[in-house]
């Protein structure tokens, strides 16, 4: 049987460990092309690069593998794969794995889910992973065998027409995993604490922090999932349309 | 009865024709706040500042009317606008009127949207605009009244936790326009193609470019709605989950 064809990226840039170990993993299922951004894209979203020129560094060109580094976005890195690199459609997409959650809200400011979102509208199966350790020292060795068998599990299945994975791990030992959850995203916000600071020429600046607020324990959420040792999956669209509500705002009276 | 407090924001930046339209309609309804980037942040996203120094520029201040200008993304600009100018929440919030269409697939790229989403993840009832046509000599005159009646409708009946509403504006004359319709995003996707060019010193670079493809015609969707002449009001949310997917990923094995 033919190998697959998988394309990898990530947000956290392209010398990330987690990177590398995605790249490991997938290398045992498939051909892999990688293109990765150059630097830290964390919170990048699903920003595009349209006021700047980019650019692509090969780093390295086997048989079955091939790496680049470009200077824009996780999406501007999903586009440049498909269309500069591999000229098609790749059978599958993954990015990762994440050094941090992309649970609950995070999802929205996300590079790497963002990239998945992509090639999902590209018509392509996709998975992005996180571990909830920020650290770029994070601890891959328990993840091996539950990401192999996601991504196993997605090659042998499909993916319903428009439909992605949101994949978050914890970070403990792999005998403390309970297993593997399939949920939903939790409600959630940032709340944000800006620390203002004066620079030597007296004016103001602030640094963008925060402190994450969880707002949903119900049992079926991924944050439920993580903070009871589970491997949480959500089936992620990205159809923004509240269906529910057109009734609702279809009753107000508009016309002019 | 007291005057609403309306912070608005867009991402094509402070000098924008767009947003002086919305702010002199906007003032005509309450107290205005205006935090915006400094420069154009057309495709940013939903995208956070994280590794450098946020800073606002005071440009007025009277009785009713503040407006600042600050160096980050949209979603930093709402954030801001938020923690640093109102210190607490204002009653709405709008963004754009954004010189170009944020219908279909566009929302999930658009800075104009996600800031509008970001109000919303705080629990504020957020509408972003956008008319269709990207020149910045875009034609607003046929647009007032239904940019009115949408936020005082949007004032009066409130909305339903987690939701806000992306409108789309066709341009054409205001006779043209045939009202007001709500429908749901329409499936679509950009076609990428880059621009493959040599730089003085030899090497490859590339400009992102691209044709929308529009995958979906019915006639509930925002871009047959805009099409057809109506002005589309989609109303949106931000949970990614695809919840009809989860009984199905459910049934794989995913033991290890």
């Amino acid at each position: 049987m033919k190998k697959p064809l998988i394309l990898i990226t990530n947000d956290d840039g392209i010398f990330a460990p987690g990177l590398r170990k995605l790249i490991e993993i997938a290398r045992q299922l498939g051909n892999v092309v990688v293109v990765a951004p150059e630097t830290s894209q964390s919170g990048m979203s699903h920003a595009i690069t349209v006021r700047a020129p980019l650019r692509l560094r090969k780093i390295t060109e086997e048989k079955n593998f091939k790496e680049y580094s470009c200077n824009g976005t996780p999406v501007d890195a999903v586009k440049m794969g498909e269309q500069i690199i591999v000229r098609g459609k790749p059978d599958l997409v993954l990015s990762g794995i994440n050094h941090g959650s992309n649970a609950s809200v995070n999802i929205i400011y996300s590079g790497t889910m963002a990239a998945v979102l992509e090639a999902t509208i590209d018509g392509i199966s996709a998975v992005g992973f996180s571990i909830l350790n920020y650290s770029k020292d994070a601890d891959f060795s328990a993840v091996d065998e539950y990401v192999k068998a996601i991504i196993v599990n997605v090659l042998k299945n499909g993916l319903p027409e428009g439909i992605c994975l949101n994949v978050n791990i914890p970070a403990i030992k792999k005998e403390d995993i309970k297993g593997i959850k399939v949920c939903r995203q939790a409600k959630g916000r940032w709340k944000e604490e800006f620390d203002e600071r004066i620079d030597p020429h007296n004016r103001d600046y602030y640094w963008l922090t925060g402190v994450f607020q969880n707002g949903d324990s119900a049992p079926d959420t991924d944050s439920w999932a993580l903070a009871n040792n589970y491997i949480s999956v959500v089936p992620v669209h990205y159809d923004f349309t509240s269906h529910k509500t057109i009734p609702e705002v279809k009753k107000w009276k508009m016309k002019v």
